[in-house]
């Protein structure tokens, strides 16, 4: 059994998909994923982020293992699709932490 | 500027959020959100999810970058509120790996 | 082409809804929804947001025409997988109707 | 109490919205959220979705009842905001009625 942490996955995943993209659509899952743009990888996320909300509620950890798996793999992929560094939303995310909880929340925009 | 890769910043947040459950509320956002259980951090992902969809289709790569942050925050958050291992979610991502694409897709089942 | 009004084709579309609960999910597909559930019910409405959201966001106003529909009826299918009567849902409508714009959105809580 | 049909209360809320159009954004709720277009009411709408699809698994049948009416409120909104007229909506959910349910369903494109 792997001792991986979610973040190696994540990093290898990354790499992987961006070598898919200019692949032939035929051979790849994912190249046909990014063959069909932006809009579409939005779409298939979206698909998994539903998925994901309902296994969360429905109270059964392994179908949410599974779906935050997804929803991590279309992510990456849609990520990919718009041209978006992986490593660019990390800096985001490690901009956020230097500030503590609640001030963080106080400082974003409200909807 | 940081070098980091996201899967780097990925597995520190992971521990901290980790360390946040069951801390007081009023001392950080994210003992807030765990405290109020799974399904709220489920609403949050959700609309953080829609966020990210709509920063996708208007063609912002800044604000996709930011969207997909958040995105990735609130996910560990909920796995975190769920009692979810996210090595178990990186071992759910390699177990899928190891297929190659199109084979891959056709295993999982319809909706 | 039809003069109706959306409201008339929602009042018949939810008496058809009504009338293939139990009925053989071979013969309809508004009975095979029906038969899997509210969790299935809630997947497939999901999905159909996500769709109307990029429509709206696409700026393809016959696509959101279409998905709206769309969106349209996996509410109503849910809702009658889940036993709520869209009277109850009208009714809340109205409940809130009364109440002037900024007044209403002050009285909702805060997520 | 009522007894008027979802689609009366939704036919009078179409008219009261299309109303708001152009309104000053300070006198009213919903002439606010259309002065924001329709990204921003799409956002909005998406939000309700996944509260209703949370209240949907959590099997609790009134929370279900007030998150779709919000949804259903968050749709008539972004579909003037995107300029779409609900009876247009009406007519392509009539176009699908006339079609037996596995047959509609065949026709669909796959996604």
């Amino acid at each position: 059994m792997s001792n991986e942490t979610l973040g190696a996955v994540i990093d290898r995943l990354s790499e992987t998909i961006a070598a898919r993209k200019g692949a032939d659509p035929e051979t790849s899952y994912t190249a046909s994923l990014l063959a069909r743009g932006p809009e579409s990888c939005a779409r298939k996320f979206g698909e998994e982020t539903v998925e994901a909300i309902i296994a969360a509620c429905g109270g059964a950890p392994d179908a949410l293992t599974a779906e935050a798996g997804d929803v991590l793999y279309h992510l990456l992929v849609l990520l990919a699709a718009a041209g978006v560094d992986p490593e660019d939303v990390g800096a985001h995310l490690t901009s956020r932490e230097g500030r503590s909880g609640h001030a963080e929340k106080a400082a974003r925009p409200k909807s």
